[in-house]
């Protein structure tokens, strides 16, 4: 196989990207510059030795080996230690940071259990999270999962990891709530957002 | 102007048809023989004759002028007149009424108020409204609008015209809850529902 | 079944639209007064009455019942007898109108035919096809299909109808030129419009 | 600016690549095992190196520096070095190969000519373009360039610099045809597209 191929296989893994943007993406590199190219080698290089994942939510975050390996969302000690909100990933978390809404901790699952799936503890970071529930004691866990099935298997998968540790701990196990999200028109919606937004109207 | 431009012209004002559309509208009608046509304009005719205003919820319905001039819905004598809701439009009650998952009774709009419209009160059904509040008396109002800026807006405008009546006769007045509708990913969700989603999570 | 559900199949047998807004047009004409309804109903009937079957090109054209029965087109002495156009459909022979470089006649076919079909006479005005030519006697006659195979394939069937008339008449039978259309990208283009666009390249 | 941020604004530099989907590659990326990273880093590495330009035609081609410095297209004696055709990018030139339709020799422009353009001799190759065309000494020139304003405008500028060299070495200078692509319905075709197709029509 040729490099042009080869380099275009592995931008086809990329998320979104067909085979035909693949190749697109080796023939703009082939226009660039040295300066441009050893400056996206030196990046992709730099991305795995200066990203950790912090030791207590699972993110990436920018920072050498510290001392404690934490990120700085898990060291402020401003946010309220007593909500754990847990993501599928971290582009959620930063989506929800962006909306300025919470002001507790968070924990990124590391992906989702699909509907079906033989070994969902390989899925998610299920291990990692017991610890930091036991270690935290939170008084809530939200999951803030995508409203699908994945995102309900998840949940019910979170639900059965947690179910001894909340009879020890006592927390309470909460979720987004399900209803209209902007822009939903009534004549569109489907018959589960509908029966949502009636349980769950506000008064 | 001639006959074809001129039914393209009212085509063009039926919801999503533009010039171009109305134009085929108008050959597929040549194309097609007498009876065809003699169906089309008797179907057109008999609809007004046929259909008639609840004079309660003023849905359109079937049924030549009835004694009562209500529908069977506002007829039905199973459902649960303690609970009124708010729609802006007739799909938008089928539409909840497919879901199965409210058993009170309607009332329809007719239509949004606009931000800004200096004349709210021609843009919904306000004196029926506040005519079938006083008769029905009613434990709560629930609010099923869609989540854009002209159903909060009709929302506030509704909410003006009831303050008083509320405070007589002690209603709830609700609205459809906010979230995560069915399908929405946490990735691409904005902020209000992300805030939303948080404030009504469920436990 | 309801005239709202009867009147909504009707439209839905109209081009391009589905079940969902077939029955928003009803709901449209349920909105609307007497005077637009009246209106409607007036114009769909006229239309019928107004609009006749050019006896040469078999267009539609507005004009009652005329002496001769022939549209403006066919009846205008300054265009070209000696070129013989053939299109689909009324909403060609309008379009290549609009591009304003065609000064010839024109014929309707009045459909296509599919591949395999069984009656493909049946599909396309074949009769009055050949009456025209006979009558006409053209030198050219010009194949504007669509480039799809249901286009080649009516001009594959008009080649053969049209066959023992060429021998006796001697005129030309040529297609529209297949090239690259306005906005085609050669990175985008399939084989078959380069390999024309090679053929039929200009010097 | 972290690392995360520089990588993500290096990657919206690629084709087709907004600043949302290049901060998912990266995470893409982050979740790549040492492996994977290795690779891709090789791969880039390896396609500056491995790559060259034709001294020809111009477009990359995988070999390292050979004696000839020419690609496989250029060195063929197969093909026909009587016609030349010249074409915008690397992918273009890949398309038209697959088509199967040329044997002849290719030269890659490297660019278009934008309207309007200033420096137009600093967007395409011209003085490469000379050179080949001195050196083959064609009969005939292709332009093989997109049907749109900048394709259009490009076409004129070469013509432009090969005016002089056209009247000594006497060669024919074509264009791709226009008319009718694949899937074009004459309802939806534009006036030039119509002209076109009527010019260039096949008898």
């Amino acid at each position: 196989m040729d490099i042009i191929t080869k380099l275009a296989d592995i931008f086809s893994t990329f998320p979104g990207i067909g085979k035909r943007q693949s190749k697109r993406f080796v023939y703009h590199l082939l226009l660039q510059d040295k300066k441009f190219i050893d400056n996206f080698i030196a990046s992709v290089t730099e991305l795995k030795k200066e990203i950790a994942v912090c030791a207590e939510c699972q993110r990436f975050f920018v920072g050498r080996e510290t001392e404690k390996h934490i990120c700085t969302l898990c060291a402020d000690s401003q946010r309220d230690t007593g909500a754990l909100m847990l993501v599928e990933k971290d582009i959620d978390l930063e989506n929800i940071e962006k909306s300025g809404a919470y002001k507790g901790k968070y924990f990124v699952l590391g992906g989702v259990v699909p509907i079906l799936e033989e070994n969902p503890e390989e899925k998610i970071r299920a291990d990692a999270l017991v610890k930091i529930v036991e270690k935290r004691k939170p008084k809530e866990i939200i999951l803030a999962l995508s409203a699908n099935p994945e995102g309900e298997n998840t949940a019910l998968f979170v639900q059965k990891i947690l179910a001894s540790l909340q009879k020890k701990l006592d927390f309470t196990l909460s979720a987004f709530g399900r209803g209209l999200s902007t822009g939903t028109e009534l004549e569109y919606s489907d018959a589960d957002t509908i029966k949502n937004a009636l349980v769950n109207r506000t008064k």
